[in-house]
C-alpha cells in the first residue's frame, strides 16, 4: 500500500496512481484529524469521494504518530492526550475517539487504536502495553459495531449528493456497505507474548489482522523472527498485515512468509530524496556519475519514467531542485514496489509459496 | 508558450504537456547555461533529447535574465559579466556567446542577444541601449550563419544515437535541419523609436521578430500602444513573437492585434501560489471559503483536474502544502491558457481578427 498521508500520495495524481496499477492507499487518520479534519472529510462524502479515489483506503488508527511524533503525550487508560506537530494546540484520541474519527474519514479497512511499544522495553512494560492494547482493542470492536453506519458513505446521503453538480470522476461506486475494523497484535520481541496477544486478539474477532509493534529500531533478523512465529497464531484465510515495512527485497520475503498486506513510505520518501530502486539495486540519482549518462534509470522497467527519460535528465531535475524530480522519482519507485508485488503474486499463484 | 526554464514546465511530466496541447515550450538560456551547463546539454544530443521532448523549443537569449538577476552585471560593446545567482562565480554572456550557448542547446527557435532597455530610462539611454542591441544583433547573425550547423541533433549523429539503447520515446523525429534566428525590436517607450529597431532589425533579416523591453513596469496602455504601433513595422507573414506576456486577457488581446507567439510564467507561478485563472475568474485557492466547496474549481473547464477534483480538495492539498497542489494547479492553469489561445484561433480562422 503506497501512503497517502494528507490523502494524496506526494507529487503523484490519482490517475498515475490508477495507471501505475495501485489497489489500496493508507492514509493517516493523525493527520488527516489535524487537516483538514474529520469534519470537513466527512462532510464532503468520506476519504474516497474528497480525494476522487474510488479504489480501496486504509486508514491507521492515529496512535503510531500520536507516539512517535509527540514527546509530551499523556497516556492514561482511555488514551493519549498529545499536542498538534503544527500549532502545539492539545488533542485527545483514544479507542473510540479513534473509532469515531476513522469512520469519519470513511475508508475501507480501519485500524483498532494501540500502543506501538517502544523497543527496548522490559518484560513487565511489554505485558502492560500489550494488556492496554487488548483493552482498547474491545472498546474500539464495541464503539465501532454500535456507529459502523454511520460512515459518510451511506446509501441515501451518495444518491443526494450524486445531483449536486460535483465533478464527474469524484463520484465513488461504493454501496451501502460498512468498513472492516482490523485488530493488532502487539506483544514487542516476546514470541510467548506475540502468541498470546494474537489469541487473545483473534478472540474478540475481527476481519483481518495486523502485527504492529515491529520496524521500531530492532534488528531485521528480529523482525522475521516474530513476523514468522506471530503468523503462525493468526487465521490464514484472513488478511495479515504487516505495518510500516519494508524494502523491495524485505516485502518480497515477508508475502513468502505469509503477510498479506503492507504499507510503507519508504518508496516515495526515498523518492523524494533521490534514491531510487532498480533492477540492479539502488541509484542515488543525484551523483554526478549520472551527470552525462543517457540510458533508463532501470532497462529493465517498463514504468513511463523508464521509457521517457535518461538518467541524465533526471540527476538534472534532481540537482536543480525541479519539483519533476520528485514527481518522476516518486512514479518510479512505486512502479518498482508494486511490480515486485506482482512478481510475488504471480509466484504464489504459481504454488511456489512457503504454505502457511 | 509555458515556460521550462530548467527544461521542465515544473511540477508537469511531458506526457501530460502533451495531453494539454503544448505545441512549443521556452526554455531559459542563463539557466540552463548554468545548470546542468551547455556541455552536458550538447552531450546529449541538444535540449529535445536531453528533455525527452520532440515538439517545438525555443531559447531565449539569456540576457533578460543576466539583466534582471544581476545588480553586479557590467555591460561593454561586447557583452556582460555577471555574476551567478547559484554560487556568485563570474561569467561572461555576448552575442557571440549567446549564440555558442544556443546551437548547443539546440532549440529550435533562438533568440538575438539583446538588452532589455530598463524603465523608465531617458531619450539618450534608450537610443543607445537600442543602438548597441542592432549592433548585437548583427553580431549574432553573423556568428550564426557561420556556426549553425553545429547544432548537436544533426542527422549523423542522431543515427549513431539510435543504436545506443536509449530509452525510446527519447529519440527526436528531428531531420537535418538548423535553427531558426529570431531578432528583438527594442527602442523602449517611443514609437518612433520602435520603428527605427524593427526597420534596421529587418535590414539584418530574420525569420522572425520579438517586440522585447516591454512588461518592465509601465502601464499596462503604454504597453498595448506600444505593441500596436510596433507590430505596424513588422512583416506579418513571419512571426511576431510578444516577450513577457501577461494574463488570459492581455494574450486574447495581443493575439488579435497580431501576435503570433508569446510566453509567460504567470499560469505556472501563479499556479505554485495557489492563483488559478477561471472562466468565472481569478479563484485563490487557500481561501478558507473553498474549504468545503465540493464544486469543480472551473465548472466549464474540461481539463483533468477539473474533471476529478472538488475545490474542497484542491484547497486542502494547497493548505497542507502538498506537491501535488502544485501540480495540479499548473495542469489547470496550463489548460486554461492553451484554451484561451485555442479560442483565440478560432475567431482568427472565422475572420473576426483584427487585420494588421
Amino acid at each position: 500500500m503506497p501512503v497517502g498521508t494528507l490523502a494524496s500520495v506526494k507529487g503523484v495524481s490519482q490517475d498515475v496512481l490508477e495507471e501505475l496499477g495501485v489497489q489500496i492507499l493508507l492514509a493517516n487518520t493523525y493527520h488527516l484529524y489535524l487537516r483538514p479534519g474529520v469534519g470537513t472529510v466527512r462532510q464532503m462524502g468520506g476519504l474516497h469521494r474528497f480525494m476522487a479515489w474510488d479504489r480501496a483506503i486504509l486508514t491507521d488508527s492515529g496512535g503510531f504518530q500520536v507516539f512517535s511524533l509527540n514527546d509530551l503525550r499523556k497516556v492514561g487508560e482511555d488514551g493519549v492526550t498529545f499536542r498538534s506537530h503544527l500549532d502545539g494546540s492539545s488533542h485527545f484520541l483514544g479507542p473510540e475517539k479513534a473509532m469515531e474519527v476513522q469512520i469519519g474519514l470513511g475508508a475501507d479497512i480501519v485500524m483498532a487504536f494501540d500502543e506501538c511499544t517502544e523497543y527496548p522495553a522490559d518484560a513487565a512494560r511489554v505485558r502492560a502495553s500489550m494488556e492496554l492494547t487488548l483493552r482498547w482493542a474491545a472498546r474500539c470492536k464495541n464503539y465501532f459495531e454500535e456507529h459502523k453506519r454511520e460512515v459518510p458513505w451511506a446509501r441515501a446521503e451518495l444518491a443526494e449528493r450524486r445531483s449536486s453538480g460535483r465533478p464527474r470522476a469524484a463520484v465513488p461506486t461504493l454501496a451501502d456497505q460498512t468498513q472492516a475494523l482490523f485488530g493488532i497484535v502487539q506483544g514487542g520481541m516476546d514470541p510467548e507474548l506475540r502468541r498470546e496477544s494474537a489469541e487473545r486478539t483473534i478472540d474478540i474477532s475481527f476481519p483481518g489482522y495486523a502485527i504492529g509493534g515491529l520496524s521500531v529500531g530492532e534488528p531485521r533478523e528480529l523482525t522475521r523472527e516474530i513476523v514468522e512465529s506471530t503468523l503462525e497464531h493468526l487465521p490464514s484465510n484472513q488478511p495479515r498485515y504487516l505495518m510500516g515495512v519494508g524494502t523491495p527485497e524485505e516485502i518480497a520475503q515477508y508475502a513468502q512468509l505469509g503477510v498479506d498486506m503492507m504499507d510503507c513510505v519508504l518508496p516515495t520518501r526515498a523518492a523524494r530524496h533521490g534514491l531510487l530502486f532498480t533492477s540492479e539495486g539502488k541509484v542515488s540519482i543525484k551523483q554526478v556519475r549520472y551527470a552525462q549518462d543517457e540510458s533508463a534509470l532501470d532497462p529493465a522497467c517498463e514504468c513511463r519514467v523508464c521509457q521517457r527519460y535518461s538518467r541524465a535528465y533526471l540527476r538534472h531535475l534532481y540537482a536543480s531542485n525541479e519539483l519533476l524530480a520528485q514527481v518522476l522519482n516518486t512514479v518510479h519507485n512505486l512502479h518498482y514496489y508494486l511490480a515486485t508485488m506482482r512478481t510475488v503474486r504471480a509466484w504464489i499463484r504459481a504454488g511456489h509459496a512457503v504454505a502457511n
